[in-house]
C-alpha cells in the first residue's frame, strides 16, 4: 500500500496518517519529494484496506502495490533521490566518482592514490580493508587497521570514504570508520547482513550480484530499505555469462532499467565488471554515456604490485586522462539525461 | 603443502610432524585414510620447503600444492569421505535420501511429512526454520520454534535433522537443535559465514552457489574447512542460465567433476534445481544415475497449500514412487560407481 | 487451428476436411493417432473460423491453437511419436542408441568403431562427413567420399546411418546415402535449411543450439514439420553457460519438458554435451533415467588419434560397459516412464 | 604464417612472395597496411618452413601464427581496416549509421524511413527483405519485391543499402540489389553460408552470435577472409543470458576486445541489444562511447504498426536526437580513440 500526500499537506496530517498506519501494527515509511510526500506501508502480510486512508485529511490517494518491491519504486517518489555520502552527495547533477586500490595495503600506496584521486575532483575515496576473496588462503585484507588508514585519508584530503564490510562486526567498524557502507556481489542476498545495514544509518552501495535478474537485485534494496535505511546507491559490475574475454559482463542495459523502475541512484564499476586494464576507460565511458550517476574505478600508484585485482586497475595517468573524458561525455549527456530522469 | 605419512606411521609420527607444522606458525589438517594418513598445511602465505618434512620419521611424501584448493583434494584423501550426520551417514554405500516440506510451517505439516519420510526408509528429514527469500515482504520462516519442532521430529521419528542457518545466531540455533547445517546458495560465497560454520562441529551441507564456477564451489568448502570442520557434503542444486523451462538448470556433470577433484560427498537437490513437479522425479533419477551420494527432496502433505516453493513439492504418494525407482538405480550402478570412485 | 476427427471418422471424412483445407488457401498435415486422427491447420496468416469445420462429418472438435507451435504439440498427438529410421525406429519401447566416431577419418577407422557398435546391439551407426568446425583452417570432414563409407556400414553391419548436413547439397547426399539427416546446434536457426530439410523424405535429428530455449527449439522441429516432413528427432546436446568444468552444460530437465509439451522422441548427446571422456558414461546413466529416448554416443578405436574431439570419445571397451548399465537403467524405469509418457 | 613485407618491398617482390606461397599449394592473402603489406598464409595442415621466404627478396619477417585466427588479426594489419561500402565506408575517423526499419514491409513506409535517415546525414540504410523468425507462422519478409524497394531507396536517397541473407540464394540477390550482405545472429556459425559470402565482392556486415565467444565470432569473421573477402564489419547485438529486462545483453566489452586483437571495424545494435524502446537511446551512446565505429538503429515511421519488432524500433523524432547525442560523444572521444586505435 501506497499512499500519496496531497502537496499541500501539512506535517501533522503527514504525521496522522503515519500513527494510523502504526496503530494498525504496520510500519510507514515517509518519503518526501518535490511536490508531495509519499507514505509506503510495510510489514502488512496480505493487501491493506485503502479505505483506511483515502478520507484522511490531506490524503490524495492510496494505491495497492502489485509489484513485489515497494520502497524502491519511482511510484512512491517519482523523482530521483539524492544520497548524501559525507559531505558530498551521489544522484545529482554532478557524475560520482568513487575511486581508490582495491585493497588497502600501506599507507604509502593509500595516500599516493588518494592524492591523484582528491586532484581529479572526485568527492570519493574507495579501497577495501575486508577483501571477499574466492581462496581462504588469499589476502583477506588489513581489517580495522586498514579502516583507520582510510579514516585518515578523510582527514587529510577530505574525501568521502566507501568500503565494503562482509559481516555485522565489519558493518559496525566501517559505520564507525567511513562514510559509505558497500555490500558485495557475493553478499547481495545475505539478506540477514541486508537487514543489519537497513538498521544503520549510514548510506549503502548495494553491488548487484553476479547472477542477479533486475527484480533480485531491486529486492535486495528493498529488504535494506524496509528496515528505514532508505540511502540505498544501487551499482552494477558485470554479471556471470558465458563470455570469456571479459573477467564479467557488464550489463549496461541495467541502469535504464534501474532508473525507470526506481528513483535510487545507479553507479557502475568498470574495473571489477571488466578485469582488464585496457577495457576500463571504454567501459567508464559507457558506463556514463548510458546515464549512470557515477563511477567507482581502481587505480593504485603501481598496479604491477598491487595485492590483488592488480590487473585492472589503472595508473593515476590512466586515472586522469578517464576522468577528462567521462567529465565531458557527463557534460554532454546531462541535458538529455535529466530530461529523461524526470520523464 | 600436503605430507603423505607411510602406510606403517605411528601415532607419535604423525603427531610429531604435526607439532613441527604448528611450531612453524602454520596449521595442520590431519586426514586419515583407509592406507594412510596425511596432514594438510595451511596458512603458509608462501610455499614451505619440503625439506622441513622429507627426512622426519613416518613421512613418506612432502608435496606442493599448486592448485588453490587442498584440504578437499583427492591429493589428501584418495578416499571419497564418508560423513556422519546424527545417527547415519553420508557418502557410504547407502543412498542418503533427505526429505522433508521446504518450510516448517506447523507441527501437523511437518510431522505428516516426517511420518512419510521416516516410512520410505530415508534417514535425513529437512525443513527450513529461516528462509532466505528473495522479497523482503515474503515470509521468513518460524525461527526457534520451528526449529524446536524439527527437534521433535527427531525425537518421534528418528530422523537426522538438516536445516539452514542464514547468521551466526542461525548457526548457534541449528547447532543446537538440528544434525547438520546447511549453507544456502545465496550465500555460498557469505565468507564470514563459512569460517563461522567452520568453528562448529556439526555437518554443514554446502549448496552451490546460482553462478558458482566448479573451483568456486570447492573453495568455498576449503573455507569451512580450513578452520578445521572437515564434514561439508556438497550439493548441486542447479544453476542459472538462459533456459526458462525449469527454474535453474540442474549442471550433473558437476558431479562427476567434483568426484574426481574431492573426497567429499555430493547431492543433488531435484527440487530446487528445477522448481517444476512434474520433473523432480526424472530429475532425481537422473542424480542418482550420475553417481550422487543422495538426494534431498522437498515433500509435503498438500503442496497447494505450502507457503513457499508449494510448485515443486512432492506429494506423499509422489515422493514414495520416486524412493522406490532411485533405489532400482542406486542398485544397478553402484557395483560401476564402486569402481570409479576408488579408482 | 487444430482438427479432431472422431474416432471412427472414415478415410473419405478424413480426405474431405484436408480438401477444404486446401481450398481455403491453407496447408493441412494428417496426424494420425492410436484412438483418433488430428490434422493441424498451417499456412493461415490470421486465425481460422472453426465454423468451417466443426460441423463437417466426422469431425469431433476445432480447436483454436494460441501457443507458437502446433504440429510438434501434444494437442495434436497426444501418444508419443515413433519415428522409424532405416530398419529400426526411435521412440519406441526400445532405447535407441545411435554410436560411432566424431568424423569418419578411414575405413579402418569407421568399420572397427562399427564392429564394436553393431555388437553391442545398437541399431544406429553416427559418423561425420560434414564437420561444422569453429575454425575454417580445422579439419572440416571427407565430404561425399565419408559418406561411402558410412553407406558401406550398412550394407556389411546391418546400422542405420545418422550423418550430419550442414547445407542443401550436404542434405541431398545424405538423403542420397544415410538414413537420417542430422542438423547440428549450430544450424539450429538455419532457417532455410530447416525447411529445406522439411522437404526431405529421411528423418531429422535436430540438435537444440548452443543457446535455444525450450521455445526456440521446439519451434525450429515446427520448421520441418511445417514443410510436411514430420518425423523429427530432438537431441539435447548441452547447453553454453558460465560453467567450465564440461565443455556444455547439459540441461537433462529439458527431457521431461520436451515430453510434456511435443510428441517427438528426445535423445540425448553426453558426448558433445560434456567434452570430456570420464563425464560420458554417468552422464549417459542420467540421460537414460531422465527419461530420453536414446542416447548418441561417440565412440573411437583409437580416441588418442582422433582428428576431431578425441578427448570426448569412449574406447571401445568403455562403450561396452556404458551400454550395460543404461541398458538395466533403462529396463528399471520403462514402466514408470511409460506410465508417464502416456499420461 | 605470415609474411611481413619491407616497407619498401617492390610490387614485384611482393608478387613474387605469393607466387611462391601458390606453387606450395596454399593460399596467399595480401594485406597492403599503412607502412607495409603482409601477406597471409592460409590452406597449411601443418606448419610452413619461414626458411621458404625469409631470404627472399623485400621480405622482412616471416612470422608462426599460434592464434587460431590470423587474416583478422592484427599481427597481419596493424592498422584499423576502413571497408568501403558503396560509396561511404565504415571503420573510419566518422561514426557510420545504419539505420531503417526491421523489415521493408510498404514503399511508404520504407520511404519515411529512409527520408529521415537521409536527413540525419546517416549513409546506410537497413532493412530486411528476408526475415528469419523463430516461428515458422511468423511474417517471414517480402524478399526480392523487399530488395527493389530497398535499390529504389539507393536510387532516390543515395543512401547505401546493408540488408540480410539468410541463404545461397538471398546472399546473390543481396549481391545484386544491395550494397552490403548482413549475415545473422543465428548464421554467425553457418560455415557453409559464411563460405559462400567470403566468395563474393560485397562487403559482410557478421553479426555476433547469440552465444559466441570472442574466438568463435573472429573464427567467423576468418571464414569469409580464408575464402578471399577482406571486407567484414563485425557487430555486436547482445549476448543471451540470465537477464529477463532487456531481450538481449549488450556485452559492450567486446568492442574494446575486438580492436585489441583485430582490424576490423565494429558496430553495436542497441535496438536488436536491447529490445525495449526506452534502452535504445542510451545503450546507442554507449556504444559509441565504447569506441563502436558505428551503429545500427531501428528506425519505423510508425513502431505501434510495425510487422516485426516495433517494440524496440524509434520514431523519427526518437532517432534524430539520439544522432545529436551520438554525434557529440563521437567528437568528445574520437581523439581519444584515434590515438587508443593506432596504439
Amino acid at each position: 500500500m501506497l499512499i500519496v500526500m496531497k502537496p499541500d499537506a501539512s506535517a501533522s496530517e503527514i504525521e496522522r496518517v503515519i500513527e494510523i498506519v502504526e496503530t494498525l501494527g504496520f510500519r510507514a515509511h515517509e518519503m518526501p519529494g518535490q511536490n508531495r510526500t509519499a507514505i509506503g506501508i510495510t510489514g502488512n502480510r496480505g493487501s491493506v484496506d485503502p479505505a483506511h486512508f483515502e478520507n484522511l485529511p490531506g490524503v490524495a490517494d492510496a494505491i495497492r502495490v502489485t509489484k513485489p518491491y515497494k520502497l524502491i519504486s519511482r511510484d512512491l517518489r517519482p523523482e530521483k533521490s539524492v544520497i548524501k555520502v559525507g559531505n558530498a552527495s551521489i544522484g545529482g547533477p554532478e557524475l560520482a566518482v568513487i575511486a581508490g586500490p582495491c585493497a588497502v595495503e600501506t599507507v604509502d600506496q593509500v595516500f599516493a592514490a588518494a592524492e591523484a584521486v582528491a586532484k581529479s575532483g572526485a568527492r570519493f575515496f574507495r579501497g577495501g580493508a575486508f577483501k571477499p576473496r574466492t581462496s581462504p588462503y588469499a589476502f583477506q585484507g588489513k581489517g580495522e587497521d586498514g579502516l583507520k588508514i582510510l579514516a585518515d585519508v578523510r582527514l587529510q584530503f577530505g574525501l568521502n570514504i566507501v568500503t565494503e564490510a562482509m559481516d555485522e562486526r565489519g558493518v559496525d567498524l566501517v559505520e564507525k570508520y567511513g562514510d559509505c557502507i558497500q555490500i558485495g556481489a557475493r553478499n547481495m542476498q545475505n539478506f540477514s547482513l541486508l537487514k543489519y545495514v537497513g538498521k544503520t544509518r549510514k548510506p549503502v552501495l548495494l553491488k548487484r550480484g553476479l547472477s542477479a535478474t533486475l527484480d533480485e537485485f531491486m529486492l535486495a534494496a528493498e529488504y535494506v530499505m524496509a528496515e528505514g535505511n532508505y540511502d540505498v546507491i544501487l551499482c552494477e559490475r558485470g554479471i556471470r555469462t558465458f563470455a570469456d574475454h571479459a573477467r564479467n559482463t557488464m550489463d549496461l542495459s541495467v541502469v535504464p532499467a534501474l532508473h525507470r523502475y526506481t528513483h535510487l541512484p545507479v553507479i557502475v564499476d568498470p574495473s571489477h565488471g571488466t578485469g582488464h586494464n585496457y577495457m576500463v576507460t571504454p567501459l567508464a565511458r559507457a558506463g556514463v554515456a548510458v546515464g549512470a550517476d557515477g563511477l567507482i574505478i581502481e587505480v593504485h600508484p603501481c598496479p604491477e604490485e598491487a595485492m590483488c585485482d592488480g590487473a585492472q586497475a589503472l595508473t593515476l595517468r590512466q586515472y586522469e586522462t578517464l576522468i577528462e573524458q567521462v567529465t565531458q561525455i557527463h557534460q554532454t549527456i546531462s541535458t538529455y539525461e535529466a530530461a529523461f530522469a524526470t520523464a
